[in-house]
């Protein structure tokens, strides 16, 4: 059995991320999502708790998909639910040279793999600091987040 | 069973190249290695038969791993084997831009999907253009290739 | 009155660069798209004639838009029809590098400006190199390109 | 008429932004310079009212482009001024990523164009984060923004 | 004789600083080891008397290599010592542009002379941001760092 | 005393080589530059004797600079002439990607270190393709490249 362990901080989950999962679970047995808890962001949305709530009511058709907090480095959570490989979404050219950096750290702490799953041509432009901003100014990002994670943007804003 | 096809030229296989295999071949049930036939490049140095060839020597140990020549786009040979998932390494910057196009060409093309492995620090410089560099000139890329291309490698420049 | 010169091989003309002809037009009193004669490219698959032919089929509805040949460096060309600006899509970080030296360098040669327009989300992985690495495997290209181009592809490969 | 929107922190403004409005309102017939004035950032140099001064003086010969200050997302602001695109300065990769999600963010909210304008050579090393921390050292930055500023940025550091 | 600075926040200092003043040091008479004091960062783990005092430990065998803290612009401080050349490590794209765009102002503000040395492959997922974040988890940078930062870091985290 | 190694094609030789190599002669006691002799590229506008003596003509004032014709790997003649590092100069990212693989392959070859040398603002724009590119079509490069060159190419393109 593989199991796949795609953490992030998700302030917001967005439809980017979700594809993700989507795709994953297809070709893994089990897709953990992992929160992560202490972020060092000082202005966060959504609380890690909220966070975790709407990705598993965003997710709650897929059968082999969990959703957790982290409290942790990504390769002690990923020892603790036995995961066999990381998974991140890749965007741009920033992006892959962080998410290049994680997964050699990543493989020289503890051995884990990661993979990086490149984002759909109609997701690419989305980012979690981008929705922050469009949504700190009253925008409607409903186009590109989940039902359940609009529906708290709006009710925030209001 | 999930299967996932690796693509390539192969003009040399090298140990960045070994090394994608030995890692996903713990993830998937199968791993199908590709050899590019008709490559546009004007000056292969060994034979889509020969690399083929190479190649199973130099992946000899590995049960679930064959190697096939393609003569097809990747995602009609993916079609005909039932592969779940292209997949290829990542090195570089203009390797991304590249590998991100073709990823999400192949998704239009046939809805397949590609997941993209980071390069181990160790193999982050290689690339076959520039062994085929290094070997013109006599260089010694016995240090960066399977001991079968070395082998053949060598015995080409006399 | 300004005029913008959108300059390019069109090696095939595709849904991105219809796209750029499609926005500029509106910016624009006149747009004309330039088609580069003597390309370097050792195996162009339309002649510049013929690409000529298609690129003002699929452009017949624009009324402030013209298609030429070029056989001159483009700020010459933009010296003669009196063009205020160079357009160019704007795709991924290898473009970007080669269109910002083309466009010093131009602006060097005659002072003439360029704007880059970013393609929209649905055809950033289009290119003419990958268009024409398809359909060499017979692959369906008619999703990526406009209608005249596709056919003349189909009809190429038979 | 051609109504384009230059949007940004400008804290301060320098000689990059200038060199973009000089050519912009060459190609468009009104520019509007839009100050965002609730950034972010922790500690700006300069008050939304102060650079919305500075940047007047330093324009003030150019009949065909205005300054405002922006306290609604661009698309918005865009809307109540009837501007037809955004423009926006090009300088670097990390710049390019970042110009390209905002593009298509900014085109799926509302549909406006986004027009990328590289920077000339001598530019091409200027940012205002950059200009900021050499000013906070006591460096001399007067070559590198309109004297308007340079006057206010000697004084502040007095 | 030749003196180069090394100017950083080496926060903390790592193997890939290192690797670059063992480098130097064979090629210029002189190296100089600059640690910023007055870094914007909001969080240091460690203080620039901290980071001065490990480093000079760290490459105590090194006859021709001086350890000092700056206060000022690294061009007013090249000018103090006498520097000939500023020498930085290159490991990543978003590195290269920062190097860059900091090299062209201080050759604007001074005439020196900017050497950048790329990281060897071992070390090029080092980041000191990174190394901050692992060890924020308690994660062991031992492997990372010089002896002596990583004996300070453990005792920080106990 | 320190010999640095300055390899290229060369063709032409243009005013971001001459910079550079006017830079590194300041820092280190000798600068060789050697012009490749047998370059894959299919279309060499000037044979290597004629690179190397417009290269020896153009930098005849300074006597600690020579230039050589190169027959082998970069690593083997820097073993013959005793040099201590490769210099090379840095404009983009693309080349920067290739730069950072080469020099690692360099060091694994032999040991010696690669330092690169960002180009001025005012050069960065330079490559010897985009001026093959200009000179083709008859566009006049002179403000370009050294007097000597210049010379050359128009006698060429008559």
């Amino acid at each position: 059995m593989t199991t796949a362990i795609f953490p992030g901080s998700f302030d917001p989950f967005h439809n980017g991320h979700y594809e993700i999962v989507e795709r994953a679970r297809r070709l893994f047995d089990r897709v953990i999502v992992a929160v992560l808890s202490n972020s060092a962001k000082t202005d966060p949305i959504f609380s890690p708790e909220a966070r975790q709530e709407m990705i598993s009511e965003a997710l709650v058709g897929f059968e082999n998909v969990g959703v957790v907090q982290m409290h942790t480095l990504v390769v002690d959570l990923a020892a603790q639910v036995g995961a066999d490989v990381i998974i991140r979404g890749l965007r741009a050219v920033s992006d892959f040279e962080y998410e290049l950096q994680m997964s050699q750290m990543n493989q020289q702490l503890s051995g884990i793999e990661t993979f990086l799953i490149p984002t759909g041509a109609n997701c690419s432009f989305l980012s979690s600091r981008l929705l922050r901003e469009v949504a700190s100014f009253g925008g409607d990002v409903s186009a590109f987040v989940p039902a359940v994670v609009a529906k708290r943007m709006i009710g925030r804003s209001t």
